[in-house]
This record gives C-alpha cells, sequence and structure tokens, in this order.
C-alpha cells in the first residue's frame, strides 16, 4: 500500500468538486452516471509521465496531459466522468538552470482552451481566467489568469496569480519560441482527442472486431436520427 | 439479457435501410457482403462514450462519433458494412442550465459531410439537408437542414427539422465560438479515418507483425496496378 | 487452403519486382534485407478493409490504403522492405449506380506521391506518371498517368491508362467535390505514417514499457551523432 | 548474445551524458529518476525499422525515429527519461544510385528542432547547430550545421560537419522536393508525440479502462491547481 494514495484521492476529490466553470456545467449535464471508478483511483492516472518543458532565464514551464476519467453507468456502459486538461507547471529560476518546485504554479487547459490555443494565428493573443474556488464559500478568493501574447520569435506564457486570503500576488512569465510553441500546438493537437475521451471511445481496433461487446450507443437504443 | 436490445435493433436496421443518400449508393457498391455482424449487434458499438458538449443560453450541442459496423465476406476478408457518421445532438434549454432531453433532435453527419465541416474556412458557411425516410413510402414527409453560418467569434450551428406528417416545424440554434469550434475541428479530424474504418484498416501494429493472417487485399488479388 | 493465393502471391511478386522509380531506387538501399515475410504472405495484408468511394455520372473513384510489407533481417530486427501505397481504383459507369468492375483500372500512390497530393493547394494542379514494365522488357508499352486539376467546386481526377500493345487507350475522369477531396486529403494524412512503416516503428505502447526487447538501432549501434 | 550490444551501449551512455544542450537542461530537471531501464538497454529501442530516404545524385538523405527512452522512480510511476529524435543520415553517392554508409553523418533533430521544421512556411529557411562533445573536454572540437534553405520545387536540406581533431570539413547537401518535404512534415508532425513521450503517456486505451492501476499523476498528488 502506498500511503500517499488517500491524500491524493482527497486532493482529486477537491479537483473533482471545485474545478472551473466548465466543468461544472459539465457534471450538471453528466448526472445520470451513478458510480465512478474514481472513488478508489482506477482508471485515472496515465503510467507514464512525459512532460514537454522549456527552461528559460527567470522561469520554466511544463506541459503534460492527464487523461479524463471513466464512470460505469447502470446501464453497464462506460462513459467519460471528467474530461483531461494539459497542465502547464510554472516554475520561477532560482539559479542557473535550477527551478523552484516549492513555488510551482500550475494552470489547467480545458479542452476548449485548448482549443484556443492551437488556433492561435501569428500575432493572435488570449486569456484564460481561473477561479479554483469557484462556487465554494472561498469563490472569489484566488484568481488566476493565464495570458499568451506574441512576441518577436513566439510568445510569451504568462501565469498571474492573486490570492485574496494570502494576500499574495505572483507573477511568472516564459518567453516561448516559435519552434517551442509549434512543439505544444502540435502536441495539445494530438493529445486533445485523448483529454476528451474520444480517443476511448474510437479505439475499437481490428483486433476488437469480431469480439463480443454487443453494447449499443445510448442514444442510438433510445432514437436515431429519424425517429421523430 | 438487456431486454432494450431487440427494440434496439430494430432501430439500427431502420438506421442502416433509410440512411441518407450516401449510405444508399455505398450499398449498392458493396452487394458482394454476405453475412453482417450488424444482425446480433456485435461489432457494432464503442464501448466508450465521449460527448464533447457546448451549453449554451437557449440550447446544449454535444457531438459524438459512431464508429461503422463490419461485416464478413465469404472470401473470409472483413470489410465495412456502413461507414460511422458523427452524431450531433441538440437539446432546448428549460432552465438554468437544464436541457431537455425530449426534445433532443440528432443529425448525424457523414464522412463527406466531416469533410466539409472540417474543411469549413472562416466566414464560409454550408449546409446539409437530409430525408430521414428518403425511400421508404414516407420520403419527403420530414425534412432536417444543419446549417452552419459564421458569426462575431465563431459560427451559429443551427437544426431545423419540419415533419409534415406530425405538421411541426423545429429550429434550435447553438452560438459555437472559434474555441469550441477548433475543439470540433481537431476532433472531428481525429475521428474521421475511424468512422471512415481506416483506422481499423491501418491498424496492424508491430504486435501484429509476424503473426499468422495470411489474407491478401482482394483487388491485389484479383489484379495489380500493371495487370491490365 | 485459398487456391487464389499462389497467384496472389505470383502478382504481388510481380508488384515487388517490377514496381515504380522510387520503390527500384529503395531496393537497391535495403539490399541487407535476406529473409522477407512476403515469400508466404505472412505480414503483408490488412485484416478490414474500408475503401473511401464516391459516386459519380460517369465513373466511381474509390482508394483505400495497402500497409507496407516487413521483413526480417539477420541481426533480428525487423525493417520494411517495401512501403505501402494508397490504392485508387476506377470503375466507369454502365447504369444508373452501376459501375463495371470488369473494366476497373488501379493506380497505387507511392508515399511521395501521396505528399503531393495533401500538399495541393487550392486552384493546383498535378500529374503522376507510371510505366507498370519499368524495367522490363516491356516497358515503355503501358504508360498511366493520373491528372489532379481544379475545377469550380474540388478537383477531377482522371486516369489515362495506354497500351501499346493491346493499342487500347482508356481514360477516365471523377470530379471531386471540395468535402470529398477534404475527406481524401485527411485520410490520406492519417494513412501516410502508416504505409511508411512509422506507424509501426513508433508503436511501442506503454504495455511495451518494461517487456523484454533488447534490440538497438542498427544505426545507434554503429555510429551516434557525435560518432566520427 | 549478440557481441555488438555492449558497445552499442556504451554509445548510448555516450549519447545520454554528451547530448546536446536541450538534453542537458532536461538532464538536470529529471533528476529525481533513480533507476533506468537504459542500464541493460530494455525499453530503448522500436522493433521495426522504417526510414524515409530520398535518393538524389549527390547524395541520399534518410529519416527516421528513435523513440524516448524511460526511467522508474522510486515512486513507481514510469517517466520519460530521455527524449527521443528525429535521426537524420546523410549519405555521399559513389554510384548511379549507390550511397557511401561509410561516410554517413548523422543529426538527431531534437523535439523542439522538429518543432521548428514541421512550422517552417514557404521561403523560410533555417539552421540548427550541435557540437557533439559540448561539455566534455573536447568542446567545440566538432562542429554540425544542419541547414534547411528554400529553392524552386522544395529546400535544400545541407549539413556541414568541422572537425578540428581530424582537421576534416565534410558538406553534403540533397535537394528535396515540395512532396518529399511535405511526406517529411507530415511524417516528423505524426512522430512528434512519440518522441516526446506523449504517445506513451496518452496511450491508456480502452482496453485499460476498468485494469487495476492506481497510479496518480505525481504532480496532482503533491498539489491540484487551487491548492495554493
Amino acid at each position: 500500500m502506498n500511503p500517499a494514495r488517500p491524500a491524493a484521492m482527497l486532493k482529486l476529490s477537491h479537483f473533482l468538486k471545485s474545478g472551473n466553470k466548465f466543468f461544472q456545467s459539465r457534471s450538471a449535464e453528466i448526472s445520470t452516471a451513478r458510480q465512478s471508478y474514481g472513488s478508489d483511483g482506477k482508471s485515472f492516472a496515465p503510467r507514464v509521465f512525459a512532460d514537454y518543458a522549456v527552461f528559460k532565464g527567470r522561469a520554466a514551464l511544463s506541459a503534460a496531459p492527464v487523461l479524463p476519467t471513466f464512470s460505469k453507468m447502470d446501464s453497464g456502459y462506460t462513459k467519460v466522468d471528467r474530461r483531461g486538461v494539459i497542465m502547464l507547471t510554472f516554475r520561477p529560476a532560482i539559479g542557473e538552470r535550477k527551478y523552484d518546485s516549492e513555488k510551482k504554479q500550475l494552470f489547467a487547459l480545458s479542452v476548449t482552451e485548448v482549443g484556443s490555443f492551437i488556433s492561435l494565428g501569428p500575432g493572435d493573443s488570449c486569456e484564460f481566467l481561473h477561479d479554483p474556488s469557484m462556487k465554494s464559500r472561498d469563490a472569489g478568493q484566488v484568481k488566476k489568469s493565464l495570458t499568451i501574447k506574441p512576441m518577436a520569435d513566439g510568445y510569451f506564457i504568462s501565469l498571474s496569480v492573486t490570492n485574496k486570503i494570502l494576500q499574495t500576488n505572483e507573477y511568472i512569465t516564459v518567453p516561448v519560441s516559435t519552434a517551442e510553441f509549434a512543439v505544444m500546438r502540435s502536441a495539445f493537437t494530438y493529445a486533445l482527442p485523448h483529454i476528451m475521451g474520444w480517443a476511448h471511445s474510437t479505439n475499437q481496433t481490428s483486433d476488437s472486431i469480431g469480439k463480443d461487446f454487443p453494447k449499443i450507443h445510448p442514444q442510438l437504443a433510445a432514437t436515431s436520427e429519424w425517429d421523430r
């Protein structure tokens, strides 16, 4: 047994409950889900971690996909419980090629924010706002703002975190070259169907063909396009 | 046994017989198929459901891939029986973040319609017309029109359904932001080879290499490029 | 036993020997291959066939990926023996929605020709020339020309086959809409790393990690980048 | 036993230690890794080799993906130890369709250099500089420069290697057509998430769902986005 797991699950449960606006509206929609794999941490985590990191003079920025969680419905079908994200991690520099993980700041790009990111044209900029405590009693106490702004050869990606409770105001910015941004764009585009769960729903490989899985899409079972 | 399944199969059979024009012409072509997996529902359904949904003031729109069905030919080969679709589901709002699944309307984007969708340039618009009862005695009684029209930041995606039998005329429209549209474009592009069946035909992974599957492409067996 | 197989292998062997220029120069390069899986037809064929077809008034055009073949080297490594292709099949119409498979004509797009196809801009055109008998005593007797030319909404894809021996000259043309071309472009782009064999060489999934496959890339074993 | 393997591992170890600048800064970051699969060569090599090669009058250029290596951490998680590369190999011509493997020169495109490559616009050019002996006592003795410059129909890809120790200066250039470059761009884009390790971390297929892998992403376990 790994003693760190219960604590981890607590965080995840926190993660699940106080997610950003998008998660909130989603969870309203998927209220038919009864049993969640998440209760024991199964089906949650990827088994291989592969950050893409850029190390600059004042800070480092790394990005990694976090896969969705799945839940089984009463019908026996599996569906996405919570979509995945692209997790951005900012670490301020504390010396030559040394970065302070104690002071790291996270920003979880939602599926739609990833859509914004990968469709940024040259010279475009964008901003995403997160309130980690949204819909809890601490709503509005912490505000995170991620901005992407064009520079001569690439973009500045910057995170500003204002915490009214701790009365702190942190700002970390990382210049990302055109080549590094191209890597992110490609990698995020690749990851998008995975964090949405589409890679899972389409992954009926040729190996599966002919196997016994007599499940029908609930929508199709209930009503086809020409049913009304 | 799941009692819902026979009914589901009836719908699917309906689906198969009264599909849109594209399916019709296809089925003319694939008349060599003898035995269909579809008769018992096997090989049809994906096992994981992962809708991408956007929730707006007046309605919600969700999209999900539906995989193709496959059939075995006399020769022992497997081929695509019916191509998959991207199923769009519109639900009108009936309160704050509540959407009426009873009044949902479906529109199944064919492979070629997905091609139109993903190649829409900024400012472009398009329209797809479906007659769910095409080639049956009810042909022309129900007409569905899906339109995609540019707006300031994204597109309006709208479904109009005219039912002469029920004398109803429904119209649902959902504003889809540029970021949300970018997610759809990426996800649909990802899904395209899966709903076409190409992901299945190319999924001879390195694990398969060296295994025993001595099948030859019928076309190549019958005639190679330089055979005439 | 399938009696058609020996004949099929004969054709494939023919395919291997009299391929187009690109295959020829490749085979010069891969002379280190000793043992070929192809001799018994193993590892050659995909198990699922999924053509993308467009049916028009005068002819139909269908496209399907054909995977590469692999061979084992003395060292125990597996490498691509012959790259795959995108096989285009033209069938003239002989009635309403009826197409003549007896008079079909094939054209196998090589990897590099697929590169041309998917990078065609709006208004661009291209032409590919194949001599199926190249380097045999019949060289120059049969000439195939595939042309792609822009039209109002899409492209005309046309195949011309001149056979001096049979004194025939056939020409089949199919108008492909912008949406259909977008499907082909997406599907061909998807298929490209599969017909190149890159999908096989990168398909070391997380399942494989930790398994025992102590093979080293021959290039790296022989010399690394900074070895000279 | 393959007698070449110990030597190969030596090279790989060299590869690991004297890699280019990007690897260096990465290795500073991943100092938490304790146990490396690489010590016995496991988990390193792809099992299928599939070069994409273009053969021209004066030289040949081939490209192939080299997958990342992985290491297990004390926690039991697996993470990318060293990112993969796209290995470019140049071989000078020594006759008609004969190329000299003895005089081949390698250039390993890093993940970020691949990002540059795939985002090259028409008419753009770029240059990458490698010092294979960087940070060793031989630093600066060997310099490699890869340049990509536009030509009428495609790009010239050229490698210049200056070796002060051997007092040699080699230069190989290969004209790559627009179609060939499109193949490379597509194939490199496909390979990018594989050489980054993202394909491994997202490859939790539907088969894995429900299986027992109770691992949590260390970042999420330690702190979620709204934890500070």
